[in-house]
Order: C-alpha cells, then sequence, then structure tokens
C-alpha cells in the first residue's frame, strides 16, 4: 500500500508539474512575453494544460485511489497522507465528472465570449454580449447537473472555488451580514466627509516601488523565494513553494493604487510561501479555498495595511519618500483619506465598507440566474435596481454596471463570494490574533510583522490544502465562518473615522 | 493520406509544444528564478523533457511516418511536405534508436560528472573528473553502436548537431585550413603588435546596453517578437519565431564583451525570427544546425561588427556614449584594438584569428578519444603539446587547459567542431552575398543592413530545418562547406591589420 501511495505521488506529481509549466507560462504572459508571442504561447499552454487534465483524470490515478481508500481510513485521519488521498480524490472526482466535449466545448464559448464581453463593454452595450451569456448560464446549469444530486443547483459551481461550501451556509452569512452593512453606509453617508485630495498628485513610480518594497520585505516576503515584476493587472503566482511572485501596477497620479496592490499580492505571497515545503508537487500544495486566500491578502492590505498603528510607523517613511507632496499632511489626515468611504459604482475600486455589497449583488444575480428565476435579458435592469438599494446610487450605463466585472465571459460562475468571504475571514482571524498576540499593534507601531505572520503560519499558511475552509477557519479560531467579527470590525474603525 | 500528414503534424506538434515550455522555463531559470527554485524547477523541467520524448518517439508517430513514406516519394522532394517527413523520420529514428534506460542512465552520469567537473576546475585537479569522463567516453562509444553501420565511429556524435555531415569531411577540411591558420598566427606573432588597452576602463552599463541595443534595432532585429535581459551567460532562446529572445551581459570594465556578445546573439536571433512562420510547431522549425546558426552569430559579431566599414558608422556614435574614454582614440586605432589577435589559453575569450585553432585542438581529441587511440589519462599532457603545437603557449594549470569547458562534462562529444564550421560557412557566404550586392560596404558606412538581412533572409533564414547544412550552404553559395574563403578573408583583413 505503501508503494501504491508512491506511485499516486509520482502520477500527480507529473501533472501538478505540467500545471506549474502552464503556470510559469502564464507569468511570463503577462511580465516579459512580446506581443507577438500571444498565438504560440495559447497553443503551447493549452497543449500543457490538456496533457495535465489527461494525467489527472487518468484511469490509473483512479485505481490506485480506489485501492488505497480502505488503507487510508486506517491512518489517522488528519495525517498528511489520509488528507493527500482525500484531496486527490475530491480533484479527481471533480475533474472526471466533466466529460471532455464538455470541457471542450466550454473553452470555445467562453473565447468568444470573451472577445464579445470587451466589445460590449467598450460600446456599453449589453445586446452584444447578452447571447454570450445566455449560452454560459445555460452551460453552467448542464454543468450542475454533473454534479446531481445536490441541495443547492448553485453548490457545484461554488464548490470549484470553496471547497465544501454550501450556497445555503454562503446565503445565510450575507443575510446576515446586508442590513448591517447597509445601515453603516447610510449612517457614513450623513457624517461630515473625509479628504483624501492629496492621494491625488505626482508620484515617482520608482519611489512607490521602493516603499512598497520596503514594506513587504518587513511583512516577511522571502526575496530568495520570490520576486516583484510589473503587470498590467497585479497578481500572485505561485510555481512551488519556494518560487512565489508577485507583480504590480503603478499610477504615477495616485499613490494608494500600487501601494495598497503591493500590500494585497504581499498577502496572497505571504500565504504561499508559508505552505509546507513538503506539500511541493503534491495535491495539498497551495491554498485551501479562494476565500482563505483573500483573507490573508486582505489582512495584510486593510487590517494591517490601512490601520493607524501600522501608519505610526511608516508614515513618516512615506513622507521621507514624498515630502513635498505628503510633508504638510499630518497622520490623522492621511490615515482617514486611504479609509475614505463613498458608494461607487466599480466594484474594484470599492472602499473596504462598501465592497461587500458590490459581491451580494453579484452572488443574488448569479443564484437567481443558475435558480432560473432571473432571465439574462433582465439581468442590466436588476442590477441597477439592486445598486441602487445596497449602495444608493444607479450605473449611468452598462458599463459602469453589469458590464464591469471580466468573471462571466470567463465562465467564473461560483467565484464572486470568495471576495467577500474572505473579507470575513480575516476579520475573523484578527480577533483570535488580536487576543493571541495581546501587544500586536504595538509590535505594528515598532515595525514588527513577524510575530503576525508566525501565527498565520501556524495556524493557516502551512496545511496548504489539507483542510477545507470551513475546518481551516474552525480549527484557527473556535468557529466557522461568521459575520459578526467583520461587522464588529467596521463599526468600530469608521465609527472612529467618522465619528459615529 | 492528406489526412495521415496532419495527424503526423498534431501529434508533432504536441512534443515541439513541450519543449517549447521547457524552454521557457530554461530562460526563466537563468534570467528571473529566484535561487531558492532551482530543485522544483528542475522536477518541472525533466517532466517537460521525459514527456516530449515520450510524445516524439510514439509508436503512432512511428506509424504514420512508414505510412507517409511512399506518399511524399510522389511530392516534389523540395516541397515543404516533403521535407517536413524527411526531418521528422530523422528525429524518430535518432530518438528511438536510443534506448529509453541509456538516456536515463546517461543524464544522471552527467548530472554527477557535470558537479565533478566544477569541483576539478576550481582545483585545477584534472584527477577529479577523470573517472566521470572515462565514463562519458565509455558511454559516448555505446552511444555510437546504436548507430552502425557507420563509416566513422565519430559520424554519430557529430550528426546529432551537424545532420548529415560526416567526420572524414571535417577532417578534411580543417586538416586543409590548419597549416595556413597557423603560420597567419607565426607572422602575426613576428608583426608589429597592436594597442587595445582603451578597451579596459570604466564603461557605463546602461551605456553599454543601449549601444548594444542601438547596433542590433538597426542589424533588423524586431522587438515586437523578442527582448533582451541580462544572464550569467549570454544565449538565445526561441519560443516560436514570433517570440526569440536574447540575453547578454555586461562588464563594466571592458568595453567588447557586452557589445560582441549582444552582436553575436543578435545574429543568431536574426536567424531565428527569419525562418518562415508556417514553420512553427513542426519539425521545421529553427535553425538548421548548430553551425549554420554559428555562421549567422559569426557574422553580424565580426564579419559586419568587426569591420571597418561598420564602425565608419558606428564609431562616431560610441564616441558619443563614451567621450571620456574614446573621444581622443581614433577610427583606425580603435578598429586595430578590437582585432587584436594574440594567441591565448580559453578559448571563449581567443581572437577571430586564433579561434579555430582551438576548436581544432579539441576535435583532435575527442576523435582520438571515441577510436580508441588515447586514453583519458593522457588527455591533460596531449592537451598542452597540441596547445604549444598549434598556438605556441602551453597552460600553466590544467584549469586553464584541459577542464575549461563545460561540454565534455555535459556529455556534449561532437558539438566542439560545428563553432569552427561556422567561422567557415559565414566566410563562404560573405563572399558571395559580397558579390551580390557589390555596393554592401558603402551600406554599412550608412548605416544600412536590411539589404545584408534580406539575402540572408532569402538563402538561409527562410528555410529552417528543410534543408541539410551541407546542402543549404551548397544552395546558397553554389559549393558544398571550404575552408578557403575564411582563410582568403583572414589573410586580407590581417595582412592589413598587422601590415604583412
Amino acid at each position: 500500500m505503501k508503494e501504491k501511495l508512491e506511485q499516486l505521488k509520482t502520477l500527480l506529481a507529473e501533472a501538478i508539474d505540467l500545471q506549474m509549466a502552464a503556470a510559469v507560462l502564464g507569468w511570463d504572459q503577462q511580465v516579459n512575453m512580446p506581443s507577438a508571442g500571444a498565438e504560440t504561447r495559447g497553443q503551447q499552454m493549452a497543449t500543457l494544460q490538456r496533457l495535465a487534465h489527461i494525467k489527472a483524470t487518468s484511469d490509473e490515478i483512479g485505481k490506485l485511489l480506489d485501492d488505497l481508500s480502505a488503507y487510508t481510513e486506517e491512518l489517522p485521519p488528519d495525517s498528511d497522507e489520509a488528507r493527500l488521498v482525500k484531496v486527490a480524490r475530491r480533484d479527481y472526482e471533480i475533474a472526471t465528472r466533466v466529460p471532455a466535449d464538455f470541457v471542450a466545448e466550454f473553452t470555445r464559448l467562453t473565447a468568444v465570449a470573451f472577445d464579445a464581453w470587451q466589445k460590449a463593454r467598450a460600446a456599453s452595450d449589453f445586446a452584444l454580449f447578452r447571447p454570450h451569456l445566455e449560452r454560459i448560464v445555460e452551460m453552467g446549469r448542464q454543468y450542475v447537473e454533473f454534479f446531481a444530486p445536490y441541495e443547492h443547483p448553485y453548490d457545484p459551481l461554488l464548490d470549484r472555488f470553496e471547497p465544501g461550501m454550501k450556497t445555503a451556509e454562503v446565503k445565510e452569512i450575507f443575510d446576515a451580514l446586508r442590513p448591517q452593512q447597509v445601515a453603516l453606509i447610510q449612517e457614513i453617508g450623513a457624517a461630515q466627509q473625509v479628504d483624501d485630495s492629496f492621494l491625488h498628485g505626482d508620484f515617482d513610480e520608482q519611489k512607490q516601488w521602493d516603499f512598497g518594497v520596503e514594506v513587504i520585505t518587513r511583512f516577511g516576503y522571502d526575496w530568495s523565494r520570490g520576486r516583484q515584476d510589473k503587470s498590467a493587472h497585479p497578481f500572485t503566482t505561485s510555481f512551488s513553494t519556494r518560487d512565489v511572485r508577485i507583480t504590480t501596477r503603478v499610477q504615477r497620479d495616485f499613490l494608494p493604487s500600487a501601494l495598497f496592490g503591493t500590500l494585497h499580492e504581499g498577502g496572497h505571497a505571504l500565504y504561499e510561501q508559508g505552505v509546507n515545503p513538503a506539500y511541493d508537487r503534491t495535491s495539498l500544495a497551495g491554498g485551501a479555498s479562494l476565500a482563505v486566500h483573500e483573507s490573508q491578502s486582505r489582512t495584510y492590505e486593510n487590517l494591517v495595511g490601512r490601520s493607524l498603528p501600522f501608519w505610526e510607523f511608516f508614515y513618516p517613511r512615506l513622507q521621507e519618500y514624498f515630502p513635498a507632496q505628503l510633508g504638510n499632511v499630518d497622520l490623522q489626515t492621511f490615515y482617514r483619506g486611504i479609509n475614505k468611504v463613498q458608494p461607487s459604482l466599480i466594484r474594484v475600486e470599492a472602499d473596504e465598507a462598501t465592497y461587500n455589497l458590490h459581491i451580494m449583488l453579484r452572488l443574488d444575480l448569479e443564484i437567481a440566474m443558475v435558480e432560473g428565476s432571473l432571465e439574462v435579458r433582465h439581468l442590466p435592469d436588476v442590477w441597477n435596481t439592486k445598486m441602487q438599494e445596497y449602495l444608493g446610487i444607479t450605473p449611468p450605463d452598462d458599463a459602469q454596471g453589469v458590464l464591469q466585472d471580466v468573471h462571466w465571459s470567463s465562465g467564473l460562475m461560483g467565484y464572486f463570494s470568495t471576495y467577500a468571504l474572505g473579507n470575513l475571514i480575516a476579520a475573523q482571524l484578527w480577533e483570535k490574533v488580536s487576543a493571541d498576540i495581546p501587544d500586536l499593534e504595538d509590535q505594528f507601531r515598532r515595525g514588527e510583522f513577524g510575530a503576525l505572520l508566525a501565527w498565520m503560519r501556524e495556524h493557516i499558511h502551512q496545511y496548504g490544502r489539507k483542510f477545507e475552509p470551513q475546518e481551516l477557519v474552525e480549527r484557527a479560531t473556535g468557529s466557522r465562518i461568521t459575520p459578526e467579527p467583520y461587522m464588529r470590525y467596521l463599526r468600530r474603525k469608521y465609527g472612529e473615522i467618522y465619528s459615529l
């Protein structure tokens, strides 16, 4: 049986090597590749992904998993070996339930749909995208049927990104959160507003870059196992725990873009660098889920990076980088500026307090489309109605409304909620880490972030994909994912900033 | 049959995609990869190469090649389709003649031998490397037997790098060349020597970089299909004709290093960018052989880049970059300096006139070892004797003698002669292009290099691997590879510089 487990690991490692190679090609495409290389690069990546899929779904792996199931039941249930087989079995079942023809057809569909979405957004004309989205929703519902029986048709879509998470759980969490968050934003809207004009100006790009590097170095990002480059859209990618790379983009006229982008990606990268290196080339490599990943990026971007103690240490440094722009802006003014709340149309530009409402809106619509209670042709109207309801504003056109996000055109139904869940998990972990390390804020005031990282390494990072997200959060905090810590965090923080 | 040809192309494209992906990972390793990533990167590349080998040697491809042989005999023999099948068959036969176990064993051996060679060179102790080299030679002789019958046991080794080339041909070429080249160097040694002290100094690295970029841009390097980066050892790599990258290294205290390195790699890259793009993802992609490739790099590095007409245009520009260092050095002095001849110990630092002798020495030794007439234990003595005979100098230690090159430790027997053959082909093409374009030198004096590139594209580049090197050279120049143009070139050039 030991030998069969080794055989399984060898076969999985081969599939993972192909996936990681595709990730290297993807990174290179976004960071280095000359423009003319796109077509052949696409073919190379398609070959790698196809072969990885063939390897990962081989009958040989299926047979080994069957043979090993009795053996692993005798192992301690939390042992790496038992969990490895469990996670590998889950991956195998998801990958083999969906027919190859369906995958190929969906790939073709989304390639065309992505192109149509780009044109539709540019023209702010939903009609151009509508037939493609209708087909995507239709195929999404077919996809769901491969996983019947299910509690809710949205479950199989969600499960791809949040292993084990159910639609009912997410709904319950968001239903509890929504009224509180809407009320908070209304209170903030009625309060004295905050000035953030000093964040707009002329900020030398190299200095922005250098400051970001200084911060994430203090956070504990290991440059011997990573690097930072520029790309059009910031992202983190990992080829093993020994090679975890981030990218950022620098806006000369707006300081927060590169800064918080670097902190955000730095959070993702700290997670990937912290996974047990013994999991490299196994099914346990990588993060537990998108939401858990987002909890780490949001922790470093927001709970640390937009906190007063953090800036008590770093603001004098930032002022040294930009004396002309920030020399006359005091710490409190700066702190309030980077935490300004303002309901806005575009999700990716939303502040901490309004962000989740953008997500809830999308989740409502996705579930309704998958259930069949919302037709795609009514989508723009329902979008605009809900924007008014949740955020008190109405998009002037579909480009700034229903057409703003790339996800649906790429077939990524079920993805959005992971962003909001990440915020909730971050706040929940934060309450626990603050209890475990009472002087955490004082450490930040001294520029020390090692204890925070050590806590995350111990309770989250090291486990990789070993535990499902709800299980992991419960192990770390004593309870499953809940919105209360997040609301307490928002209430306290914005209550103070806006004198509520 | 058309359909079988398409099937063959699809299968070959898959294997090539894997090889190209491995090339991207290799480029990334040398240019970007954080140091800690080496181990997992090695595993990823090994998986890609192993799968590429499995794909390229599949029975399915063998069957299709058999089925297609009658069909392709009916096609025009120089048609792309007939040649594609011919080249694919050649590749297939080489790849399948060698047992997988032998390949695996040789890979293990050279990994250990490479490590031993590094230690031996550092300690200048041949004894540390000797047992590994003995085993490499032994396995080299086993390799040869997989290709029996052969005219000469060195043929199968040479054929890997120079398709169709025979040992007897190379010997004949070099036997004609050697006495002439030795005599020339003796004459130069007796003449008034040249000053190149002004090439040593303090040269701003960015300016060196910028000047190199300016030159290869004028040569016609297409930046929309490539890029230049820094690496420890300069190289050119190609993932398709649409993505051909070069690297360089910059020595602050020695001007020629980055400059001629960039021109050299630029020559390789112009070749790869000039291959018929319809050959991408087929067996016809890439250069005809290492020697033909080297003819292109040497053309741009030496025949263009160390010529007086070239510098009549570029030297004033170079002086603008480095007024303090070169403002008082006139064109003739500079031209003579960059063409200084001096017998030296290290091949990679050798000048144009002495370089080939380093190669001939290595070829003599390789052939003797493969024939069995030279035992590895006598190698250092024979090396030193021949150095004295060919170049008139004797290495003070083995680190600067027999241990200087990486090739043998990596199992690359048969490789060296391609460097010298490249020089010969370059001079042979040069006589033809000079006859076809009588005002070529005047064009260089005006900074125009388009006609040269167009000639190379028409006669060499576009064909990729379609023709074997001897056939390609004969088509381009009217004769097979011959040393006479090269000797005429050296005689004329150095006769003038050294007033012989």
